[in-house]
């Protein structure tokens, strides 16, 4: 018996699972390896980290999805370095060899070489950072209610979200509809609506990938939510209940008990890891530079899709870090790798169908651009809704988050607002849980 | 101004919750105080630790519940001791006086002194208990899917339940669900029917506060599943991927990598705080005894209700420590103090109306006692559903409930089988995370 040509999939994100899943009447045997047990609908994270859905709502497991996939077994595991000579990807424990290797495992928060931040101001790329920044936004709440100093109060009602990209523009806006909306009478010594919410970006403009149009619409729209913009500034410190701003005036000091960062991203290290194997360099965004076919020049065998790759398009722009560029890509190496099998000529290169982008501002407004068309206001946002929810994996999920999102939009309530899982870092904050759970 | 008549409920649980809420038309100012920011209904905690549900599910933010009632404030922070001369409560970081105090600060588990058991089988009473239980259960299918040593496969696929009351039996079955029904097309190495469930239990009967014929019924049920019941048999050593058991027969070792712990409670510390700051004992179960006012002997303004308080039924036994008995003595304990605040006479003893109790085996059959009638079955399965249904808080969460059981009962699936949060304790198992996230 013949073995079956062995396929390698790295990361069960939109990229992996999308080749995973393409790959299913290929006649090859696919192994998809991931850290995590599930799937993860990143663009729907901020809902989590805002109380408005679970977290099992934005996250399906891997098993689940692929389980009638008899050629794809699912390996949890971390891969720690590759052996490209001998074909082999190494994890902790145990060494897999493939004939092709798709590499997707995607990217984490950048801090800019001040990992230190992080403490302060958490990321937002996974479900443990969603239900820490959770438990964040509602614990300072709750010790403002507690709180008889003016001044220290203030400071916990404010809150910075670093970095105007769609998921700092969806974080604010949520935490707008929170203190306007879903908090409103649930306190009895403070108002929830004196919440001071600031929106930092390094650039002239939010969402600043959009066209000049809708970035305008969308600077607006986040105004009219009562959230502070403030433009041309950078941080340039962050420690306990304070950060340090570079505006163009000159430098901000702002007592804020509540950090998020929304700034950067950088790709995983196995980035880093693959490229010093085969000799190459990562792109300067520590990406992995890939030809047309997406493969690492010279190496038809090596795939690097998603957040993780640096794929320049035709016009020599690199491609944004997104889940549709990551699912076309999928696509297009599940087919390059049943085209070459059989031997087929090589397909044409891979061009990303650009379908639109969108962001949500708030419970009413989103911007849209589809094509040559821009929306914004509610028509966008129910777009966006649909969207969405047509995308999410599978059908269960779908339902209830339709159903829970309807109840949300109209009681405005949100009833995931669990504050969970203190963490040592909390323990001076909330002396809650820190003995008996 | 007078002052209003201070009442300060400590614990949000059955007990309190139903004491503030009952006290919404009464002239009073209630402090609610709880370490956590929701009310959590805990008969379905055993549904989050297998996946069945999401925290949020079952767990209702107290703020939300009841934030239309304006006499009502919610505090979160931990009681930490009394000053019962000058009538206070002492919290971390104040003081909070009171006119009346209602303790109402539940039960923890109880391991019989041997501490250190819970790092190896860990309890089951906070949404972190649940969400940790439900890492376990799921990584250990992961592991024995990445393992080639049968005998470490077979110790990866033994799950044991210690203790045999409804929590237990409501966990096992669960998994022997799990094992043979949610998981059976996910893996491609193990077969997950292979699982082997344990249900230790010290005495001689399963559910034993029910009526034997019920507890003849079950044990027949949980047979049926697969489960292996272990009677009349202590546990004398957990230690990581081992336990010892002292059965009749003899001392027998298990290789297990997963024990989840349900035998045994105790409560709070908090009695014996007030116990011995009002100079009594408390009984030797360490709940602090009542008198059938729900008052501690010779203090009307000290309440003591739900799983801390020790309370006695008419004919002498100790009433069980069950949500049913902790509402019941809530209302009572709002009707006394507005009866009292009026001048009126005393209103008569507490006495408990036990309307049934009920325990769910797996995922068609429960048992029941209703007054005089038992069931067991199908039908009996179908009441439990229903009366925990009409039971949740908040009318959101009755309905996701029910969607997300309907749909999980005709589909087999469990969507929220997650690994999150790996605590220190489980990097070893699990690389998974412990770096990046």
């Amino acid at each position: 018996m013949v073995q079956k040509h062995q396929v390698v999939v790295i990361g069960g994100g939109f990229g992996g699972l999308e080749t995973a899943r393409r790959l299913r009447r290929v006649d090859v045997a696919v192994t998809l390896v991931d850290r995590r047990n599930f799937h993860l609908f990143q663009p729907l994270l901020y809902q989590v980290a805002t109380g408005g859905l679970s977290p099992a709502n934005i996250a399906s497991p891997l098993r689940s999805i692929l389980r009638r996939q008899k050629n794809c077994q699912i390996l949890m595991g971390e891969v720690i370095g590759f052996h490209a000579r001998q074909k082999q990807v190494v994890l902790r424990d145990k060494v897999l060899s493939y004939d092709t290797l798709v590499l997707a495992a995607g990217a984490g928060p950048s801090y800019f070489g001040n990992d230190g931040w992080k403490t302060y101001a958490p990321p937002l790329k996974t479900i443990e950072d969603a239900t820490s920044i959770r438990g964040r936004i509602y614990t300072s709440f709750e010790l403002a209610e507690n709180e008889t100093d003016p001044e220290r109060r203030k400071e916990l009602l404010t809150f910075v979200v670093i970095g105007g990209g769609p998921t700092g523009v969806e974080l604010a806006g949520a935490l707008a509809d929170i203190s306007h909306h879903t908090l409103v009478h649930d306190f009895r010594h403070i108002n929830p609506k004196e919440a001071r919410i600031i929106l930092v970006e390094a650039g002239g403009a939010i969402l600043s990938t959009y066209p000049s149009k809708l970035t305008q619409s969308a600077a607006r729209k986040v105004q009219e939510l009562g959230i502070e913009i403030r433009m041309h500034t950078m941080v340039t410190g962050i420690e306990k209940d304070r950060i340090e701003l570079k505006t163009p005036s000159g430098v901000e000091h702002i007592a804020t008990h509540t950090v998020m960062w929304a700034a950067g991203v950088k790709p995983n290290p196995l980035s880093q890891a693959l490229a010093s194997e085969i000799g190459i360099d990562c792109h300067k965004s520590g990406r992995i530079p890939v030809n047309s076919q997406l493969n690492i020049e010279g190496h038809p065998d090596l795939f690097v899709i998603g957040d993780i790759a640096h794929c320049e398009d035709h016009d020599g722009k690199p491609l944004p870090g997104v889940a549709p560029v990551a699912i076309q890509q999928g696509r297009y190496v599940a087919r390059t790798i049943q085209v070459r099998l059989r031997g087929d000529l090589e397909p044409e290169p891979f061009r990303y169908q650009n379908r639109g982008s969108m962001a949500t501002i708030g419970r009413k407004a989103a911007v849209a651009e589809i094509g040559k068309f821009t929306f914004s206001g509610f028509f966008a946002w129910l777009l966006w809704l649909l969207i969405h929810l047509m995308q999410i994996v599978q059908f269960q999920n779908r339902l209830l988050v339709f159903f829970q999102w309807s109840y949300s939009y109209f009681t405005y309530n949100r009833s995931a607002r669990l504050i969970t899982q203190p963490s040592s870092e909390r323990a001076q904050d909330l002396p809650a849980d820190s003995k008996e759970s």
